[in-house]
């Protein structure tokens, strides 16, 4: 199955479209873990236990990672086949990787190799031959970045060439990138006028949606833009709002019923399409 | 000191503008130091030491590493500890990040404070305010992909923005990001004629020029297109013709002609601007 089919079958196995964040950092993990060897792996394993019914999907952040140095990264390994060995979610590494040739190819290595994702997002600046690599793996995902959710993402992504928004013209080309069915587009909650867009111009595609939670996009405007005819083909990505709806010993429950209530408010606002 | 200060200060030093790439993949290496208990590593220390005398910087792509697992981010660390206990050389990351709020700043985190790089190549896709953690560090330096050097860089990077290309608005607004003088850019050699109106538009910046070697450049026309009117404010970065100057037990050895080559051939090339 290539992406595209892979989510659509996970989405309605699970009746849902939520991704889980997992960016955990180490001064907001309950005390409870701060014992533990790893902590932040013991962490990821509760978080993903809790929320695995509610989950589409994972999408580990690897900055977090990264920034615990080397023994992070064996982290981010282990928790990636700790969801694999536990759930039948996607693990998506939030990677935002572009570069060229035989570079590339060696990301491409790392993130589904080595790391064992099932999808990665991808920056388009490089250009097609840049992400080759990925985009010829036709068991891998390449989820490539359109409309960011942070304040400044026009400043690039909102100039005007030939009459359009910088974005659409991204999207319109990694539509022409899909030979294989593995690609989709991130596209923020934050901007759902640019989503709904993006969505007409990419039926078919798989939207990742960031933004939802923290970053305060508005969720029901996010998911009636961001899915298509059949209220599908979306992932709303929350983090920190699951992670942390407490930081005492009820962590675990607690991300339960915030992801809970996190499917269920987007499958109430896809029932409205 | 900020990057530009580092950068003129460092190159007249050494009396060159050569950035040596360190990107080894295990396939390629010596016979002899196959046999170390850290193959990767024994092989950055022995080419460092070989070409130090010729190099400006140094400039491990950390895809190579990653690519390696956990214990290649490891190998990084300590080559970069190893290039700075033993040089005066400016440690370039190439990572090509790019990413938001406080994931851009766990970014900083990894590549500044944990690997200690004095600089780390960006991605601009995502806007100031994604890179605001990296350019808020005035005692490092942020070079931004501005025109890439794969074959395919113009897909979007030649766009056409109110009839200019897009990475000359990229250069433009970069010049603007640059208050700290910790800014630079990455127009690689492979495209000349961009590289010189990079340079016109932004003359007081510093310019990472890849694409020499095995991308086949033509060394001495980016010199004379990238560099200042004192024919300065570049790095040509090299890794392949160097590294793989010869796959022999006089690997270092012919790694040191290789770099010294490369230097002479930058400084006459600049001698004639």
């Amino acid at each position: 199955m290539n992406l595209t089919e892979r989510l659509l079958a996970q989405s309605r196995q699970c009746n849902s479209l939520l991704c889980v964040g997992l960016d955990p950092v180490k001064e907001r993990l309950p005390q409870a873990m701060r014992q533990q060897a790893d902590p932040i792996l013991a962490f990821n394993q509760h978080i993903v236990e809790a929320t695995a019914t509610w989950a589409c999907a994972f999408k580990p952040n690897i900055a977090f990672y990264e920034a615990l140095g080397p023994a992070g990264l064996e982290t981010l390994r282990r928790t990636i086949s700790f969801i694999h060995e536990q759930t039948n979610a996607l693990v998506i590494i939030d990677a935002k990787r572009g570069d060229i040739g035989n570079t590339s190819a060696a990301y491409a290595q790392a993130l589904f190799d080595v790391l064992q994702a099932d999808a990665v997002t991808l920056n388009p600046y490089l250009g097609r031959d840049a992400l080759a690599p990925f985009l010829n793996r036709p068991d891998r995902g390449a989820l490539i970045l359109c409309r960011t959710s942070n304040p400044g993402a026009g400043e690039f992504q909102d100039l005007s060439v030939a009459g359009r928004p910088l974005y659409q013209i991204v999207a319109e080309r990694v539509r022409t990138w899909n030979e294989l069915g593995n690609c989709g587009l991130v596209v923020g909650a934050t901007f759902p006028e640019e989503l709904a867009t993006v969505r007409d111009q990419c039926p078919e595609m798989p939207l990742l949606v960031p933004g939802v939670g923290a970053q305060q996009g508005d969720l029901a405007a996010a998911v009636r833009a961001g899915v298509d005819r059949q209220g599908e083909r979306i992932l709303v990505n929350v983090a920190r709002s699951i992670l942390y709806a407490s930081e005492g010993p009820d962590f675990a429950a607690a991300a339960a019923q915030a992801a809970e209530h996190y499917c269920w408010a987007i499958n109430d606002a896809r029932a409205t399409v």
